[in-house]
């Protein structure tokens, strides 16, 4: 093929904060599919947190990325090649093939899509990891009940929009925190939640207090840090908390230290950290229902998109610092 | 009645460690019961952790003790006189009647028990609220299979000693944590438990690994604090952690503020904080259980005994700094 793929490679492992010379961009030649193999021009590669772990070394649920490797990831895109009989040219897929535009990939680690009522996007985001992500943790772990209060931190991210518009279908008085008048602005007027908090705006405790008059019996907690030690003093009785992710520590030297351990023996919480990756027999129905949720209009999404492979590093950085408006995604075509 | 009850009050409420000159003793008459009601002689004093938070205010899962109020606490001792017709005089029966030699309660609040083949201390140990504790903890929310390694914090301790044995009865690899070698070595020759780390010897990160070269599974957490961090570093995936108590941080000003949040993100972890009073219906399968385990000899246990209400305060500061060797009563007779 006369076109090169072109990737981002990881360059060195940052140990604080992410930054631009963590990364190096590289054009090699576009591989070429074995047996059972199939290869994908990607128009779309997701930026999520997790990714912050798989650039460090230290003991994670999963194996990090190489130093001088192509930096791993969600993609989106379109069959060119196809040496498994799954499979052929012009297909819609979702896999693997991290941050490059190109990339061939075992057949069974490809997923075709329709992109006739979804758009092709909305696979990375709202129909795909960060949508089964908040399915699981609300369902599985959450459980609340009509009636009950659930506050969702991230709440105008790629998951927590998923979890506070889902909760508020099930009844329950929604209340999320998030960064800024803007963000909680959509997540109160487009989304419909009761109430969301800016942590940037001032005394958290005092506005989470007023924002759970009766406390909080579930939290999806995407943050960590202070907000958690925050909610964790408003927990009700009994309470639920999916512990999703702490992207607030992610690029700590130090881990925030937390406070208020003591009111999961006070209130006999239940905290269960997950990864959705461990509950794979659960994703085709979540995705069922949220591929039905977003055709019928009863599930909305915001995406914050970064043209260009060459424009991911710096995306990537602004996800860390909450820049980002919803899913962030790369368009690469 | 010509005798005179003594009882212990709660004189002020101490904001850090607990000293005699927050409790006071004062003589009055005996009371007399009234309908529906029985009088008993208290003829042990159960000393627990759980009382130190009921001489606080600050928000938890009971209301305190008032400030002049009779220090709450469970007992076991013989019916003087019965106005219900469930109970007669010399029956042995346990109940909550406090810090004191005489008390009146609720027919319904008393359960009657067998001294025949398990003395009547026991059943404020092993045969009552911290065995029920340790059952209900270890088998709802540790649940451990055989093969697993099991942890247990306070392991010389009223619960600790019997979580630690039915763990060991369940196929577990069991590691206790306790403070000093003596306690350490009861753990391991007396109970049979494969190690004990002494968390006063030295190195605690190191000796914990030392002791889990195959990680732990299961937590079962008395104390909190740097033990608890400690071992939060050491958990496998999916392990399982009940929060029984925090003992380490119930006299300190601050709140010790625990750094390994993360695990129970990386390792998927399950947090429960329970209240075994929470768990009502557990109750008569678990006593049921353990009073066969101590009748037939299958299940350990030791006292630290104090003679003498007098002497009730000093022990009870003594549990809070870990001076007592298993359960700590005080002997009323």
């Amino acid at each position: 093929m006369s076109e090169q793929n072109l990737r981002c490679i990881l360059a060195e492992r940052p140990t604080g904060w992410v930054e631009p010379r963590h990364f190096r961009m590289e054009r090699v030649p576009v591989p070429e599919p074995g047996d059972g193999e199939v290869l994908v021009r990607n128009h779309w590669l997701s930026l999520d947190p997790y990714m912050r772990g798989r650039m460090s070394d230290a003991k994670s649920y999963a194996d990090p990325v190489a130093v001088g490797a192509v930096m791993i990831g969600g993609t989106a895109g379109e069959v060119v090649a196809s040496r498994d009989p799954r499979f052929k040219p012009g297909d819609a897929v979702v896999g693997m093939l991290g941050w490059q535009l190109y990339g061939v990939a075992e057949a069974s680690t490809l997923r075709k899509v329709d992109t006739r009522h979804v758009p092709l996007a909305a696979y990375l985001g709202v129909v795909g990891m960060p949508g089964v992500t908040a399915w699981y943790g609300l369902n599985a772990i959450c459980a609340p009940k009509a009636g009950e209060t659930l506050v969702v931190t991230a709440a105008a991210g790629a998951v927590g929009g998923v979890v506070a518009q889902r909760a508020k279908a099930k009844g329950c008085r929604v209340v999320g925190v998030a960064g800024g008048a803007e963000k909680c602005r959509y997540v109160v007027q487009e989304l419909g939640i009761d109430a969301c908090v800016d942590y940037k705006a001032g005394d958290l405790a005092t506005e989470l207090k007023a924002a759970l008059p009766q406390g909080a019996d579930c939290l999806f907690e995407n943050v960590g840090g202070e907000i958690f030690d925050a909610l964790l003093a408003r927990t009700n009785a009994f309470g639920r908390i999916a512990l999703c992710g702490l992207i607030s520590d992610y690029n700590a030297a130090d881990p925030y230290r937390l406070k208020n351990l003591r009111m999961v023996l006070i209130n006999r919480l239940n905290i269960r950290g997950f990864i959705v990756s461990d509950h794979a027999d659960q994703w085709p129905a979540a995705l069922q229902e949220l591929a039905r949720l977003v055709a019928t209009g009863r599930l909305k999404y915001r995406e914050s998109i970064a043209q260009g492979l060459d424009h991911a590093p710096e995306a990537f950085i602004g996800l860390l610092r909450g820049r980002n408006f919803g899913k962030q995604l790369v368009k690469l075509v």
